[in-house]
């Protein structure tokens, strides 16, 4: 606790007394490349999962009464009855299907779904396959259980991306315990269609494995129907898959730290638990302004998706007319993922591109195996800004 | 998924391929009296570890700043700047010493600053030997991680509670990596000494062990000065402490779910990624009311804890003349921990305290080892509420 200059013999010791994977740990690569941006200032940051839209004002007003109104106390662990409910009633009209509010457990975010849904499924020593690239927080939290992530790379073809069946069914083995599947992609783009989610749910059935379905992109999707296919959409009562969500992306709430979780109501109990000896809860204010977002956030995320789509279309047009850039056009999330002819290090690329072009991306090893050699750009923005963002880019490149 | 009544069978098959710890993870045994009082209504709940204030406005009025400032994207992992620098002059005024912004690290409630600090320190197969009674959530999050929490339970005689350190020492083995200790505690109110302090601290040194210190009451302290003897008081910079508090008690923001951890700077980019892999950070707006708190709250926690040890003499006095309720004044804390002679069975007499009483009190046994036959009684609440539940716990007596 001394507040002198630190010796290095010092720092050494206390690292050195902490838990194996904790101190092993991955910094993430995305952080990285924001601070060395955020140093420099003036860069246009494309490089997050969030856009430049802050929460709107009608989802605001609600924690705003919810404060006024003194919900400050301690809640229920699974959410508020009002906020299950009100997931209930978005998955039904979503989903085609009836829900019921126990099927739902409010989550302190995404992230902390995907804490707790491993936490319920991968035994220490375990493995956890993950098809990359994918966002990189999933693996984190893997080896933070005392688990391995074992990544399971993609294939780019001419066709786009394709999940690689054969290579994920050759590394599952006895320690295999969980697929972590999530589509539509972060940072690819890819979504599985209906013949992808029969394929990898055979391989579980077959396995004995859990499925962490992290469908938090599901409404960014370009196809048909307002939302990309789910493993709701073909999975049987007793099947073993979690799903992850957030309010983050649909409603502009990145920063409110708040998903949820759909599981079988007999695992209630232990998902109760679970919050329980994590954060206990979530405050009940912010939970009032999930249920206005669900209730009353239909036409935001209509205009929030065909925004995206519009910024897609742009990004992928003047990158395409560079002749240089290599990516297949995204069928959901609001990610461009492409590589860049002659550029084999993505990090040193994105450096370049803060320095020359002001313009902050992801480099794609972050996303794990496959995904070195590329670039993730954000485009959850005003497309204006993403055409100024990429011709900036293009005439750096 | 189906909403149909589910066949029992399906139930033990989605449990049974649960991992264990989550599977076999404690229910806590305060939600339960609170669930039975709940259902009867017109219940007077001082089960519960808060009381009947809700967070003061000038507190709610910066979230609602924040808010309307469109704080609502991501933020810092470990905290924004401007938390930590005013964690830093909190506790530089409260402990006499000058203390930096980059000691402290914001996290989503005191509970996950206990989840993230025993996922540094201890390994899974490992023991953390917890002093009991205790408030449960410390042990859930240990066996969460795989480790074995070994209760200690501390000795209650007629000078109250004292610290059994030889029992402490006797039970520390080469599977021993950490002591959890609360001070002042939640249930007891017994609060360390400074000899307690450097007995602990020996012992930790000596055997290479970590201290996970749980100083959230230690402003709620009836003895001289402002606060609780602490660790901060006597540690070197390079021993083995982690400390977690919490906005919850001090200022009246139990729903907020905030808190935070004081750890040496060079553990900075460990507990940077275990935020990361959990929450991912506290939102922004929330954090600008802990600014608020630490910067402008402290005539309002002089009230809370004026009120405070107005109830307790109360309390004591109150129950004291029954002639059948043993327990010690609580030095610390805002807890009367005691038990009724003649009554053993302290699940029992808490349900008939709720049906008879119409007072909702804790259990002893959910606090390990050494409080089966007490109940605990929160006395944050107005001096007058709190005599007329003694009252009628005295008359049901």
């Amino acid at each position: 606790m001394s507040l002198a200059p630190e010796p290095p013999a010092l720092t050494g010791t206390l690292t050195a007394a902490l838990r194996a994977p904790a101190r092993e740990a991955p910094v993430s690569g995305i952080v990285e490349i924001m601070k060395y941006g955020r140093a420099r200032g003036g860069v246009m940051g494309l490089w997050a999962g969030e856009g430049d839209t802050p929460t709107p004002a009608f989802i605001i007003e609600a924690a705003n009464r919810g404060l006024a109104a003194g919900e400050t106390f301690y809640t229920w662990q699974r959410g508020i009855p009002d906020l299950r409910e009100a997931l209930a009633r978005y998955h039904t009209r979503l989903y085609g299907r009836a829900f019921s509010a126990d099927e739902f457990y409010v989550t302190g975010s995404g992230m902390q779904a995907i804490q707790i849904t491993l936490a319920m499924t991968a035994t220490e020593g375990s493995e956890v396959i993950i098809p990359t690239p994918a966002w990189p927080n999933a693996a984190g939290a893997t080896g933070l259980i005392g688990a391995r992530p074992v990544e399971v790379p993609m294939q780019f073809g001419n066709a786009g991306w394709a999940l690689d069946l054969e290579r994920i069914a050759a590394a599952i083995n006895d320690r295999t315990r969980v697929i972590i599947l999530v589509t539509p992609s972060n940072p690819t783009g890819w979504t599985a269609s209906r013949d992808d989610l029969h394929a990898v749910l055979a391989l579980a059935r077959q396995h004995g494995l859990w499925i962490v379905a992290d469908e938090t992109y599901a409404r960014f999707w370009y196809g048909d129907g307002r939302r990309a296919p789910s493993f709701l959409d073909i999975m049987a009562p007793d099947d073993r898959i979690l799903f992850v969500n957030t309010f983050s992306k649909n409603w502009c709430m990145t920063g409110w730290r708040m998903g949820w979780i759909v599981a079988h109501p007999s695992l209630g109990q232990v998902v109760e638990n679970l919050i329980q000896y994590s954060t206990s809860g979530v405050a009940q204010f912010m939970q009032r302004a999930g249920v206005v977002a669900l209730d009353q956030g239909e036409d935001f995320v209509t205009q929030q998706v065909a925004r995206a789509r519009a910024s897609r279309d742009i990004a992928c047009d003047i990158l395409g007319r560079t002749g240089r850039c290599r990516f297949t056009p995204p069928q959901g999330a609001f990610y461009l993922f492409f590589t860049v002819d002659g550029e084999s290090d993505s990090e040193k690329l994105a450096r370049r591109l803060v320095d020359e072009a002001q313009v902050g991306l992801a480099p794609g090893r972050a996303f794990g195996k496959g995904g070195e050699h590329f670039l993730r750009l954000c485009f959850a923005r005003d497309p204006e800004q993403i055409r100024d963002a990429c011709e900036r880019i293009a005439r750096v490149l």
